[in-house]
C-alpha cells in the first residue's frame, strides 16, 4: 500500500492547464466584476493546481507544484488563453466538462495515493483525496467572493471525488495494484461526475426531521403553504447579517452556458 | 515547560462532536441557501477539527486530526446528526452553548501548549492556542460568506480563549505542572466565556480618539446627532464595493435562536 | 544562489508595523460594520505578517513570524496605535503609501531569495515572492468579506512585487550579489509602485478577442453602445448567485482617503 498513483508530467500539467482553462471561462462570467489579466491568472493558478497546493500542506510534505516551474507557467498561460480565446472555449462547454471530470478523478487518485503512501489511516487519506480533487473550487469561490458551489445544492462533484477515492481506499486495503486500483478510482470519479451532469444527479437539501402532524383540524391549505415555505427556505435575518442571494439549482456552473 | 496538556482521544473527540453538531446547528439558520448534506458535512469538519488542522499548520508539524480515521467520522456524522434532529439539540441550546465554552478552553490549552513544547516563545504560543480554539469558527465563517463573527462586537470568544491561553503561559513560566496549568486555564476559558454570554461582556468597537470640540457655540442638537451618526458607523461605499450589511449585538449566534 | 537577501530583524518590525498600521487604518473606512478592538488587531496581524506566514507555509519550513514574540506584539500595537490616532496618520497618508511600497519590495525581496536559496525553481520562487509581498493584502480582504482588491482592476502592486522579485531572480542566476540583487529588487518593486499610484498605471481589465464586425451595414450607433457596454461589463445573474458589487477604478484603496 505504500506505492503512489503517478502519472507522467505532462499528464499532470495537462490536468492543470484545463482546470486553469476552466478557472478563466468561469470568471469570464463576472465581467462586471472588473477582474484584470492578473486576477484571470490567480483564478487559473488557483483552479489549476490550488488542490494540489492544499493536498501537500495537509499531509506536511514540499509542495509538489512547486518543485517546477511548469505549474505556475501552464496555469497562468492556460488561463490567460482560456480568457483571450473565450468564444471558441465557450463552444467545446461540453467537452471541457469531460475533461474536467477526468482532471478531479486524476487529483483524486493522487492525493489518495500519496495520503495512504505517507502512513495516513483510510478515511483521512479519502478526505485528503477530495480536497485535492475540489480544494482548487473552493479556493476559486473563496478568492471571487462567491458562495462555496460545492456546499449548495447542485450536480455531484465533490461526491464523486469521494467515491473514486474511497474505492481506491478499499481496493488498496485488498492489495490491489496501485495502477489499478487508480485506474478504476479514476472511472468512478468520472461516471459518477458526468452521470449526475446528465441526469440531474444531486444531494438532497439539509433538513431536519419533522413530526408529521397530530391534529388534523388544521386547514389543508395552511399547511401546505408552510411546508412549501420551509422547502424554499424562509428568508432568515442572521444575527450577523443579510446576505443577498438568489441560488439556483445548478451548484457547479455549466462552463460558458448562457447564465 | 516541555509538556503537552494531553487530554484522552475520547475527550478530543468529543469535543470535535460537539464543535462539528454547533456548526451543524449554526448552518441550520441559513435554509435559504440550500446547503446540501455535504455542505452541512463540510461546516461539521471545518468547526471539529478545522482549528486543530490551522494549530498543526502554523506550527509545521503533521496534522493530528488526520491521523486517525475517528476525526473525519466523528465530524461528518455529528454534523449529521445535529442537522437531522436539529429541534431536539435547539431545546438543548444552553447546554450546548455551556459544552462549547469548556471545548473552546480545550482546544485552546492543547494548543498553547503544544506550541511551547515545540519551543514557540510565550506570546506566538498563546497566538497560535486562540487560533486553535477559534479558527474553526473563522473558517466556517468564511465558507459561509459571512462576516467573521468574531472580529465583529459580540460576547467575548476569542478573547476568552486568549485570556486561558495567556494564563497558561504565565502558569508554565513560573514552572506549575502542565495538567494544573491547562485545567485553570481552561477553567478561565471557560468562566470569561460564559459570563461574557450571561452577561452581555464585549469589547468596544473600533473608535478613532477625536478631540473634545473647543467652540461651544454650534447648536447642540446638531452636534449630538453627528456624534449619534459616528457610533453607529456612516454607510460608507468603499472603494472596492458596497457591502450590504445589517450587523446587530450578537456576533456569536447562540445556537439554535430565533433570527 | 544559496543566500537569503536578509534584513536586520528591526526592519523586518518596521515593515510589519507599517503593514499593521496600514491595515488598521484601511479597516477604520468600515465604521458601519461593527469592528471591535479584536478586529481591527487581527487584521493588524494579517496584513502585518500574514504573507510572512503564508510564504513559511509554501516553503514547508517554520513559521518565522511565529519563532519570536515581536511579530505578534508589534502588529497588535500598531495596528491598534492605528484606530486610535486614525486621524493623524490619515494625515500622513502619501507618506504610508510610499512606505508600504518599501514593505511590499522587501518582504517580495525576502520571500523570493529564501525560496531560491531552499532549493525551488525560479518561476516558483517568484510566485512565494509574489504571495509574500501581497498575501497579507489578500487575507484582509478574504476576513473583510471584500472583493480581493488586487485581482481587480487598480494601481499596480502584486505587479510592482512580481517586476522586483522577477529581477532578483534573473540577477541571481547571472551570480550577482544577493545583497546587490535584492537592493535592486526592492527598488524595482517600489518604483513600479509609486509609478503606477502617481501616473494611474493598470493592468487591462479581462476581455476575450473578438472578431471585427464584416458587414457595415449595422448602424454605428448600435454598435459603439453595445461596445461600450461590453466594456463595463453587462450585469450578469450568475448561476451560484447575484453579486452586489460597484467597482470603481482604484483598487487598492488610498489610507484614509475620503471615500
Amino acid at each position: 500500500m505504500d506505492d503512489v498513483f503517478v502519472i507522467p508530467l505532462w499528464v499532470d500539467l495537462l490536468a492543470v492547464g484545463i482546470g486553469a482553462l476552466q478557472g478563466a471561462l468561469f470568471a469570464a462570467q463576472f465581467r462586471d466584476r472588473r477582474l484584470d489579466w492578473l486576477g484571470v491568472a490567480i483564478i487559473g493558478i488557483v483552479v489549476g493546481f490550488g488542490g494540489g497546493l492544499l493536498r501537500d500542506l495537509l499531509l506536511d510534505v514540499p509542495l509538489a507544484p512547486l518543485q517546477s516551474n511548469w505549474y505556475v507557467v501552464v496555469a497562468t498561460a492556460a488561463a490567460l488563453l482560456g480568457m483571450l480565446l473565450e468564444r471558441v472555449f465557450s463552444r467545446l462547454n461540453r467537452f471541457i466538462t469531460v475533461l474536467d471530470a477526468l482532471t478531479i478523478g486524476l487529483f483524486g487518485a493522487i492525493g489518495t495515493t500519496k495520503a495512504l503512501a505517507l502512513g495516513l489511516p483510510e478515511v483521512a487519506a479519502v478526505f485528503v483525496g477530495v480536497l485535492a480533487a475540489v480544494g482548487g473550487s473552493i479556493l476559486r469561490d473563496l478568492l471571487l467572493n462567491l458562495p462555496i458551489a460545492l456546499m449548495h445544492v447542485g450536480s455531484l462533484y465533490a461526491v464523486a471525488a469521494a467515491a473514486g477515492s474511497g474505492t481506491i481506499a478499499v481496493l488498496l486495503a485488498l492489495d490491489v495494484d496501485v495502477l489499478v486500483a487508480g485506474a478504476i478510482g479514476v472511472a468512478i470519479t468520472f461516471g459518477v461526475r458526468v452521470a449526475s451532469v446528465l441526469f440531474g444527479w444531486s444531494l438532497p437539501e439539509q433538513r431536519a426531521i419533522t413530526r408529521l402532524p397530530k391534529l388534523p383540524a388544521l386547514p389543508k391549505r395552511g399547511r401546505r403553504d408552510e411546508d412549501a415555505a420551509a422547502d424554499r427556505g424562509r428568508t432568515v435575518t442572521t444575527a450577523t447579517g443579510v446576505i443577498h442571494l438568489h441560488p439556483t439549482t445548478s451548484s457547479i456552473p455549466i462552463v460558458g452556458s448562457e447564465p
